[in-house]
């Protein structure tokens, strides 16, 4: 690892007075958890679920250390024999979950923890936090894969994500939802996922001439350098560029793209084109940043502006049109027994499930959200990965996850692919026998 | 320090290329590059800069460590002579910035580094990465903690902040922005950030008797109890409490609040209030949470629904609103002469500068952007704080911080405390040096 893991402090505090609760009154019998979003954010048609990775580690490794119990012990609010027990507590129980990159809709559980309820109510905040994040920027990134029609994607949201571990697993998340490569030199070290970049205008701007800047620049940069056209005249750059080329011809050093960062970027791609290949540099590609999301792309592509590759930044890393997903982490059995909440707006589906995904001969998907125990046609999506706190099969690579999730989004309905809001929101049938129970149990009094 | 910070490679790949280029160059003048936020989200009518005292520390301790570097030569892009460099390179530059918990506005800077360009360029990415972030939740807080009218105001959000570091530093920024607690409990490790929590439906839900989830809770739970009523039917469980409270009339153990997460809030506020009062338990605070935001606060006060705290969770973790402020790191003054980007829709005021707030007799603010060596009345907000790498004064405490922030928020004019949309921005007045300057470079050509 890169960087150490946050502590197990990194938790709601009511997550261990509960903890201490199960303890003091003895209630160490096994509940199941899982984790899903009620609703989807009104421009999103599906989602991707990702972070499963880095919750299964999170899990394989959680424990309190000294210095954590020492500070808990501090508050005041907890009992020696029950910081004895947390002090050597471990996560033993099992996961289940839809493999990173599945495309999946409202109610759905993704992820499933069965363990004794003291284990699988702890971790809920930072399985929560883990999970709801990477899925976020995950479905995101796979919209925008979606509007770019295969153009190439970078990610340059580091400087705006939410600080620090925001911008590394966005930078992953998006890469395993289809992106080709981030700015994020840390995402490459971390998770191998490949580092692109190009200059800023203040490299420009600290030489007085623009011509020299563009001249130092691919001299002093890797050997196929990207230009920046847009610090003061995009056109009157472009033309300078076009000079430098020619300057260059017989030497390593080539010039493999030029970037538009500001204005109207579809006029803009259109008279750096031209003159590019009036020149006859039909090889370098356009690049164009700013402010883009998937509508912007969408539209530039309509409108077949010519832009080789999108530099997606803000919109991406913060995902800005749904910053949240509404997603839940709820308590579905405890002792055999299924549990539902009834809390207007947030009642939920009880009892252990599992999501059958079945394709018809439209290509359209049905998913059936049923019990556990129950058995319908196509592909149950939730999956053993980890039993006894320890994972039962070695972590597919990133590249194996971009190549399933790719398929995956690519293979959606059309009425799903599509960017513009708009249409009926996708939902799952929900299986009589679990409608059934969940009926029982709003009979019987708590 | 609870956690490593970051390694030095959370960094925009562009920003290494350009610092090679600027060695292989001998372009080692001194750079003044500045950090503001080119407009406002349409809601907010003030920012509040937050994140110095990270940013100060990243400061001082970056470094690359021989992983790094090694990283880093892997890549092929460097060259050996500036890896050499980068390896014994450390942050000798000068700091200036407004306090942390100051309010601030479009186009004035919050912070500026002065630096040997190779270093200023270099901090770009993680300058921008640490302070937008907990400016802009600390900017989402001050809009809670006005429409909140002195109610007592918690940070639930770590579940749903972006990742594990958000989650810290939101629970940092709103508590300096004037939040009384988190429920983050590494927030309270790390920055003495109180804390507060309550417990989840899982609890009562693992019972089969409501009442004896919250006989079970209140028994084994810290002196002062916080029960949840929402998770079947709230008005049943208020009578539930009020039959427990009189059982447990004569034990140290205390029901202090009772929250509600769902549904109507003011509806059931009253209801649970106008029960307790019946009862006698005029004592018992009532707790709202569930999708809260500054506006929904509003509203219930405006009502004057009987809610005595407010749990504020997704919407100010992640500023749900506006999630990633126009905020930009750019370049004012190269060896001596000053600098300016012209981009279409992102020209920036050039030149070393400062901002000078006047307070007029009719409270109101008046702000000058001005060159750093133009005189104006009032407080000249940018001060040093940071030179040849190290700090110049001791770091304020957050509660000191806090103290100045509620003072600073609280005297703002009341057209800038509303919470409602609509009104003209506010906009601070460019002082005729600086616009002449901006015409002069623009008439030089680059």
């Amino acid at each position: 690892m890169i960087r150490a893991s946050p502590s197990a402090l990194l938790i709601d505090l009511y997550e261990l007075v509960m903890a201490q609760g199960y303890f003091e009154l003895g209630m160490h019998d096994t509940a199941v958890f899982e984790l899903f979003s009620r609703r989807l954010p009104s421009q999103r048609r599906f989602l991707i679920a990702a972070g499963l990775e880095q919750a299964l580690a999170y899990l394989e490794t959680l424990c309190f250390s000294a210095e954590d119990i020492a500070y808990l012990s501090s508050l005041g609010l907890f009992s020696t024999r029950f910081l004895d027990h947390l002090r050597d507590l471990r996560f033993t129980g099992a996961v289940h979950a839809m493999p990173e990159g599945t495309p999946f809709f409202a109610d759905e559980p993704i992820l499933r923890v069965t363990a004794p309820i003291l284990e699988a109510q702890l971790v809920e905040s930072r399985i929560l936090n883990i999970c709801h994040f990477q899925t976020l920027i995950a479905s995101k990134a796979a919209r925008v894969l979606l509007a770019a029609q295969g153009r190439r994607l970078v990610d340059f949201g580091m400087r705006r994500a939410h600080e620090a571990d925001a911008a590394l697993f966005a930078a992953r998340a998006a890469y395993l939802a289809g992106f080709d490569a981030t700015a994020t030199v840390e995402a490459g070290r971390a998770f191998g996922v490949p580092l692109a970049g190009t200059l800023a205008h203040s490299f420009i701007e600290a030489h007085d001439l623009e011509s020299d800047a563009f001249r130092n620049f691919t001299l002093t940069g890797p050997a196929g350098t990207t230009l920046l056209l847009d610090t003061y005249d995009t056109e009157r750059a472009t033309r300078r560029v076009i000079a430098l080329a020619r300057e260059l011809r017989s030497t390593r050093h080539q010039i493999l793209a030029l970037r538009i960062d500001s204005g109207d970027l579809e006029a803009q791609a259109r008279v750096v084109r031209s003159l590019l290949d009036a020149a006859g540099h039909g090889e370098i590609q356009i690049i164009a940043s700013g402010g883009l999301d998937e509508h912007a792309i969408e539209q530039l592509l309509a409108a077949r502006a010519p832009i080789d590759v999108f530099g997606v930044g803000t919109a991406l890393a913060a995902s800005t049109d749904a910053a949240a997903l509404d997603m839940a982490y709820k308590l579905e059995c405890y002792a055999g027994k299924a549990r539902r909440k009834r809390s207007s707006g947030k009642a939920t589906w009880p009892g252990v499930k599992q999501v059958f995904r079945e394709c018809d001969a439209q290509a359209a998907i049905v998913d059936r959200i049923a019990l556990a125990e129950e058995q319908f046609p196509g592909e149950a999506l939730l999956q053993p990965v980890m039993q006894r706190g320890r994972r039962l099969v070695p972590a597919p690579s990133l590249s194996e996850t971009r190549e399933y999730c790719r398929r995956q989004i690519l293979a959606l309905p059309a009425s799903l692919r599509q960017i513009a809001p708009g249409g009926e929101p996708f939902a799952a049938i929900v299986s009589s026998k679990l409608r059934e129970l969940a009926a029982g149990l709003d009979r019987t009094d708590s």
